[in-house]
């Protein structure tokens, strides 16, 4: 498919740079956007220039932030005495949606991945265990995937941790709720009977 | 979702515009934008920028062009006389992705969709009639959609210039290459009958 503009045929090439986009669905947005006035596209791009040029983590969570420290981090309602660990922003969106964690985050920017090389290093560990002091810090929260990765990366973790006086936890895995038994996978069920608990009535 | 971030929040607004991209995918993109350096982003900006700030339609058959002719319209070695109409430059991509096409194009720019509001006076339909000279132009190649908006579109620009000495075509609707007769719908399959053309042998 050669496209004969060249200005079509650059923007096309970047915007299917974008994860999920192929060719043809960019030059359809493309497209979608030369239909529109050059107004629509324009708050796009400035938009984008304007994240990219201005936007910073936090210096203590690392989440993306306009300003040095974010709205969590200064927030003093919030229990900072027990750390979240995710793996990124999206994350603590979840999290915050579901409205029962009042402590603080850590954005570790991936999972410790061999296949993909992505080592402790790439991580924001040593940040993480700088900031645990423990006379204020009381917990840190491990709240990674459920992968072979969000495994490894909770245990090295741990190692890293075990020896401070605090307490180290996860969310619990286990059949999601409305999920009938039959259809959940050996290794889900087997971890919700291994860490079962007790029942208190509701 | 909530997010905290006023130039994130912007930007997935922004891009949750275009067709197909939700507000989830938009954040997703625009994650993998922040985890980039920001000259991948200030490409796309840049790319978006200067085409909708350069782009042109060309005067004779408004394909987007950065020149006042488009390649197709300047090229000697095209047959001027066979105009095909199609509704936008994807059409025209596919239709050079075959080779078979040697005449120029005219893009409508929509189909007539009383359903959508689209009246035959927001197409370029006036300029499609100003620029059939029938001294110089043979045929007019109809490859319109095979839908009730591209039968309806067909049918009025067919009035329009049925009293002009020229020949007004559309592309064969039939059976797709490779496809059995069973799994054709009724109504292609009545038209391939319809249409059936002499066995050469090929």
């Amino acid at each position: 498919m050669e496209i004969q503009s060249k200005l079509i045929d650059r923007a096309v090439r970047e915007l299917s740079k974008l994860p999920g986009l192929g060719r043809k669905s960019a030059l359809r947005n493309i497209l979608h956007l030369l239909r529109q006035e050059p107004d629509h596209t324009l708050a796009l791009t400035e938009a984008l220039k304007d994240l990219v040029e201005n936007i910073q983590r936090c210096k203590t969570c690392h989440v993306f932030t306009e300003e040095e420290a974010c709205e969590i981090c200064r927030d003093p309602k919030r229990d900072h005495s027990i750390i979240c660990v995710v793996e990124d922003i999206r994350d603590v969106l979840a999290i915050e949606n579901t409205g029962q964690f009042k402590g603080v985050y850590h954005i570790l920017g991936g999972l410790i991945s061999p296949m993909e090389g992505i080592g402790p290093g790439q991580l924001t560990l040593a940040s993480l265990e700088s900031r645990i002091n423990p006379e204020t810090v009381k917990e840190v929260l491990l709240a990674l995937a459920a992968t072979a990765e969000g495994d490894t990366t909770n245990f090295y973790i741990y190692r890293k941790l075990q020896n401070l006086p605090i307490e180290v936890t996860t969310i619990a895995r286990g059949i999601s709720v409305g999920d009938d038994l039959e259809y959940a996978d050996e290794i889900t069920l087997a971890r919700s009977i291994l860490h079962r608990v007790a029942y208190k009535g509701s």
